[in-house]
């Protein structure tokens, strides 16, 4: 299989779309001055080949794709123990999300919204030094220095009073232990992230290695917990668009507002895809348009 | 791999436990007084291997499993517009379905939640003759004789007042095109189907096959649209432990209160397991074990 | 106080408004055909002075209105027993009716929501003859023939899905004894009941003579059964506006999207006013403005 | 009516019931450790007189009653501008609030849930001095010096999480003007006030004289705004029992979990009645006890 070939022919598809449906972001102006009309994709195979077209050397905020990585820190340390403070369900919607978190007494029902990203924060606060260790984290799975934008965690902070309102409620259930302001200072510096398709497809890739390290041959997961991580990807990483997900594409993936969504090929590779118009439920338009035409393509699936 | 040595000992294994753990569905007697302590399991392969342990032949009420052959026909009669009815995403938890279904306007979130259901049913009324359809689809896809026990459907229809409200519900909405009694006589019947472990591996080959036929060579669905109900099954299939199912077994799963589970392996195999005493959350204690104790011994996982 | 001259003057006040505001019921061709620009008051003292003013002597559907004569037939024969039932709690919004429903295992939250209104039917059927004993009732009230209007009670009937939902649901929680056709028959038969402003005045007069027959030297409740009635209008008798009527009327109020108001002034009178135009909460718009003319013009409030 | 007779035959009936049923507020040490077995009652006329019996002169820690006065200062401040940001109907139940917040864009249902409360405590910083003005305004109402408590203050402050968290999700909303913490230091601490019954009786005493001030010729409120307020407290006052307490007392009401509750007979008098142990709905049991006996002997209710 080509998959330069087929790599280029996304692009090549896609390119007379750029910038003619969604919206970026503007919820921080950082965010809403990013040009609509990008677009780039990556991947890395399981014997680690990789494969780009398109913006993928440039650089965006990951958002939520942070969530995958904090996750996989905080499955490291903790293991089971994990999940007794969150929840391994889909979310059913976003109306649901405030509902559910009082109906289960300050439990979220997953690592991927953002109240499960934050009882993670907690999480990491208390095993370790938080985003020191997340930092450190991607710079080995992708051998390159990774840093905050510390313009865009700045402006998530001094608007982000729906996430504190979460932490706060979750507080009110005895369900985090370290104080608030630093727990969401972890969590909005991760959302703060900068990296590029090809950085995010290398760093994702112990995924389709049954947890093996991209660039070494030590385990970052056991087999178990990378199929497990790959699982909550499929029903829970795309916002309230993970049946839709599933449906259309069939393979786990975690999407950001930034643009970026990273899909799992067990045993294959990993893609990662980033264009910054977004559609209604959050995910970016060319992004599922473009792991659509790759499964088409290729015709990968878990299904 | 020996598939008749893993049933085998999976039955072994479980053996102590059966009837110790969980409960069975006591809503209508004739559900009620099913002897806790069976167990059977059975698969296929895709090239038509067919193995079987325990209990496999005892037939049972395969109550909503039925909704995975229901659906199929669905899709089989409408593909796309079907889902102009009926949503894709998973339902969050049950405390939602009523909820759910008045924020979105009669529009049940899934196929496979009640709701959803007696929605396809309903189609199923407008584009032909119903639960003789899936009967007749049913007996081809297993080559045998399929019936209803009419004892349960008439218990289903006398103490089913949710499933009618339900029903009335969606009516109110204007999402539901036919009358309420033909819908709900359909939708009790089907659920009061009886089959046993074998039938049931075996009528759900196709979707393992990518849609064809287990004993023809004719398409029961597309490629894309088997897929597609792999996904729907993995992310709506098992109530509300969807996300459960897929972090500890990682295979799309039908499950029913009349104690059975079907799973799939793409391009390998389905397996169906059956006990009748159920978890919390309405899906069988021993029939999860089971799967979970299949996939850590083949190694099987979509992930 | 000239009682007289005060309505005259709110009939000419509204009279250039007459049409011009709000929307008629339409969710049946028989309610939908009533002209918009129609407006009556009625009063009636707790000495039995009799005032009119308007279309007083026009009959309308009562619709909800009923409500309140169901459920003081309740009280009569059950009370307490009649609250293990129904509860007594304002609603929230309309949106919660189902979940709250839900939450509170087929209890609804008050007699004036239609669940309630049901849950009060079946409880006349249990210890009496359902409508012929409403219908009985409102004719001693009166000394007048009181009647149902078949054409909508059919209409009701064969469009009222919602109200078969609810009472399917209650039924499936074990809150509903009778058969629910026969529930369901008293209940959309009372909505059906044609009446005018003058006779509503003087059936809810009880309510200002502490529960004494408006005709009679006889008791219709106890000082405090009349009294909680009031309780209950003032709290949950107009939909989801009890609080705004609270707020700017300040008088226990009973209203039907036929049009109608009912209002009570303590130990003073009862009034009726009715005009078909609903707003959005489906209360009468110039019944509303009447009444706060009414209130305004004569200093009465129970605050 | 020999009110002091009556005052004094309420305590002697409730006397052997002191500490026998409900339970003192336990989530902060302050309000943990104050006696369960004690209950106090005061009274003032229309026309001045004031008639007490028990502990009245006990202080206590007002806590939510508070929410009547700063409400009155928002009223007088903005009048019906006032509105624009707080609704004015009752909130369903307790599991509703954060829903309805955010089903109604963080408009919150009424002043006396806390979230509306808070939003009240935004306005008066908006248009003031925030808690300076209600210690003044107190003052003035009871010509005694009031002051808080800064122990209870603290405690609220260290523990109020979800208090946080709904002063965050407004703001989120942009419903919310101020910096959060300066909002959240006005509620915190006026929560935090300390009053015993005679002084709460007294400063409330413009709600029964329709808005003149209890020692002064002069108008706190309008006799319009008077009323409303009666209304507010009347649909929704008492947590989530406001029905239960229309129902049973018949007078608007307003309590807080330090045992407090404030009751008017409008045109009559005002009642403050005392006593700590509270019961599931957060009220006082003896308070509501103590009322029930009182509208008994005295005949008074606004039905």
């Amino acid at each position: 299989m080509n998959l330069q070939a087929i790599l280029d022919d996304i692009v090549a598809t896609l390119r007379p779309e750029l910038g003619r449906s969604g919206k970026v972001a503007d919820y921080i102006p950082a965010l809403a001055r990013v040009p609509a009309d990008q677009f780039g994709i990556a991947l890395r195979t399981a014997d680690g080949q990789e494969v780009a077209s398109g913006d993928s050397a440039t650089p965006f905020s990951i958002q939520s794709v942070s969530k995958l990585f904090s996750l996989t820190l905080g499955v490291r340390a903790l293991d089971e123990k994990l999940w007794e403070r969150i929840g391994r369900e889909p979310s059913g919607n976003p109306f649901n999300s405030l509902v559910q978190l009082e109906r289960e007494q300050g439990v979220p029902r997953n690592p991927f919204i953002n109240a499960g990203a934050i009882a993670v924060a907690d999480r990491l606060l208390s095993v370790g030094d938080g985003l020191d260790d997340l930092l450190a984290f991607l710079r080995s799975l992708t051998g390159e220095t990774i840093t905050v934008d510390e313009e865009v965690a700045a402006s998530e902070a001094a608007t982000g009073f729906r996430n504190v309102a979460l932490a706060n409620f979750m507080k009110s259930f005895g369900k985090i232990d370290n104080d608030i302001p630093a727990v969401l200072d972890v969590y909005f510096r991760q959302c703060a992230i900068r990296m590029d398709c090809r950085q995010l497809a290398r760093a994702a890739a112990f995924l389709c290695r049954d947890g093996v390290h991209p660039l070494q041959r030590t385990e970052v997961l056991g087999v178990r917990q990378a199929r497990r991580i790959n699982a909550l990807m499929l029903t829970c990483g795309t916002y309230d668009a993970a049946g839709e997900f599933a449906f259309r594409i069939g393979l786990p993936c975690k999407s950001g507002v930034g643009g970026a969504i990273v899909a799992v090929v067990p045993d294959e590779l990993t893609v990662c895809v980033w264009s910054p118009a977004l559609d209604a439920t959050g995910n970016s338009v060319l992004g599922m348009r473009a792991l659509e035409l790759f499964v088409a393509r290729t015709g990968m699936s878990v299904f």
